[in-house]
């Protein structure tokens, strides 16, 4: 039996994306093509309210991050990185891999960064260029205040960097009124495309630091890229065209279910799940928690890995385990994209059988009971 | 009516194939998938006829070239650029973007690189530390003598790098005997898998640049890519799991037919369309050609795109225009990967016919009977 995936990424697909992904390829320099890529880029750039490019690459979405840097900065640029998990930490990274200097703002993993304290740091250090976030930070399931943050750059002339991966399409993003200026993002969470494309958008503020940059991008090459989109609507190198197709229907699902409902039923699904987990006896580790994955911290005697495990060989259902430093403490649980409130039963039921087969002393039914609770609501 | 593809790359992909990649996507970070990347990486290995490594990659072909040059050498570093068609000329590009000094070897379009001018370019540049070479340069149809240059370059303890996206599963690649120290290719031609996989393989003497490359890599970096795979069969960051599904099938279908089997109706397919086209007025543009795909030459009068056009709007049937300096002068007929000898009058019909439609004389048939006559042999 193949598992259902509740990962927080890649996520189920739906069929109907599949059955986009598994047609025959075009060629990716016709106008049929362009029509697509087209309008892809303007679908990615409504959900995301602004009115700035978009541009398209085939790669993963710590390449899109790794991509924004190699664009925007130069060597010995300063910047400001925020890490409360680990992709914050892949952010400073990267930098350090470019000779990017890094002021590291670190709290601890389930925390989020405090817009106060990003002030602080631009006061402390006023050449620094840009503030490097991550909004909805998937190791952890912390959420970032995008909105703050970037209002607080802005004061200090400071460019605001977004990976928006684990994001975008579970919470509202108003990229233009809330002043970000770079935003990065993979398709393969939230917007239900198997993985392998990734898209950033720019404003005026980025452009201008990617006229600035020394850095090498050849592949990446933002301008390069810019031109091609505009000129043909084309990428200038052969894209994974499947995938565009794929991304295509995805979006199309979410545009006719509504843009607004989506992020309802985001918030019901993590509500439901949050109250599921902590009526079994687990923990919630973020304090402000985003709603594509509930991060559930396992007590004291109780192995986050085995859980996972369990669930998968023996119940079907694939949940992830802690990165890092958190692995075996916690087991996350993804609830995005393609995920309907009418399926986390499923997961919630193989968590309680997981349990009761470890030996763990669980009551069978109380997290589905819960889960009811907040669903029939 | 969806044209038929004889573009060379993407190529037509088999159905088996598509069915694979539109298969629901297994997480990535599972024992399963680790099989079949392992897989994957062992059959890729068969046919370059290496015992090396082999590292793969979402992206493009081009990207791959870039990942090969920020991988192995640093700033200033001496190389010498095979240039023979647009791609060779990217080898000079990326180089100059990463501030490595290119010794450029350029030759006529549609000429192959003399092995013994390497030669002499590696006397007077002793200090070059490496020779990059394309195999089968798409743009023109020219097939460079790897064996040969490879010989030369180690004679002068320089490594010899290679893209091959357009000749593995074309033509034979002994990367061992042949003494090829890297290897880089896309998935999207002859491997017949839809675009976003490419690959590198590499030797002891490629990983010792890399150890001394102080280019900055993070996405692309190959030695953290070859220690997940090596521990785990995994890929650092979250692959395009649906194409490598097709990646594997496509392999498989390879396993089936035979590499000799596959070898040898390149050859034909390659013999019948240059002989066909011949047959028809044109040139063939490069002197020692490739078996993937046939660069025809317009004679005085005819204009190349036109052809493209017409047969892909009146006869359904998708060549592929000159690139850059070639554009109208030339187009491309590609026959390779999911391409057999029975597919071949389907394109030829309808060259002969756009000719017809576009008032150029023709006589209609000559084509086909030439085509015919290498085909029963």
């Amino acid at each position: 039996m193949k598992s259902k995936l509740f990962t927080p990424g890649p996520t189920k697909i739906p069929g109907a994306v599949l059955s986009s992904v598994g047609k025959q390829v075009l060629h990716h320099r016709t106008p049929e093509f362009s029509v697509k890529v087209r309008h892809v880029q303007d679908e990615l750039g409504r959900l995301l309210s602004t009115r700035n490019d978009v541009l398209l690459f085939t790669c993963s979405g710590t390449a899109m991050m790794e991509a924004a840097v190699a664009n925007l900065f130069s060597r010995g640029d300063k910047v400001i990185c925020l890490m409360n998990g680990a992709f914050g930490e892949r952010w400073r990274d990267i930098c350090n891999v470019y000779g990017v200097n890094v002021v590291e703002y670190a709290v601890e993993w389930g925390q989020s960064n405090d817009p106060a304290r990003v002030g602080e740091l631009l006061e402390q250090h006023p050449d620094a260029k840009a503030v490097l976030v991550i909004h909805s930070e998937t190791s952890t399931g912390a959420l970032n205040d995008i909105k703050a943050i970037a209002k607080v750059a802005e004061g200090h002339d400071a460019v605001t960097v977004v990976d928006a991966t684990s994001s975008v399409g579970v919470h509202e993003i108003y990229m233009d009124d809330w002043g970000v200026d770079v935003l990065v993002a993979g398709t393969q969470k939230a917007l239900m495309t198997p993985p392998g494309i990734s898209f950033v958008a720019i404003n005026g503020n980025g452009w201008r630091c990617v006229t600035k940059s020394d850095l090498p991008a050849f592949y990446f090459d933002f301008t390069r890229t810019w031109k091609r989109l505009q000129s043909k609507g084309q990428t200038p190198f052969t894209p994974a065209v499947s995938l565009i197709y794929g991304l295509e229907t995805a979006l199309q699902m979410m545009d006719d279910e509504g843009w607004n409902e989506i992020y309802a039923r985001h918030r019901t699904m993590g509500e439901a799940t949050r109250a599921a987990v902590k009526a079994l006896g687990f923990g919630i580790l973020p304090e402000n928690p985003v709603n594509g994955v509930t991060v559930c911290v396992c007590p004291e005697g109780i192995d986050g890995n085995q859980i996972v495990r369990t669930m998968d060989d023996d119940f079907g259902v694939r949940v992830a385990g802690g990165q890092l430093g958190l692995s075996g403490k916690v087991f996350r649980i993804g609830h995005m994209g393609g995920i309907r409130e009418r399926d986390l039963p499923m997961v919630i039921g193989a968590l309680e059988l997981a349990m009761a087969k470890l030996g763990y002393k669980v009551e069978i039914g109380r997290g589905l009971s819960a889960l009811q609770d907040v669903l029939r609501a």
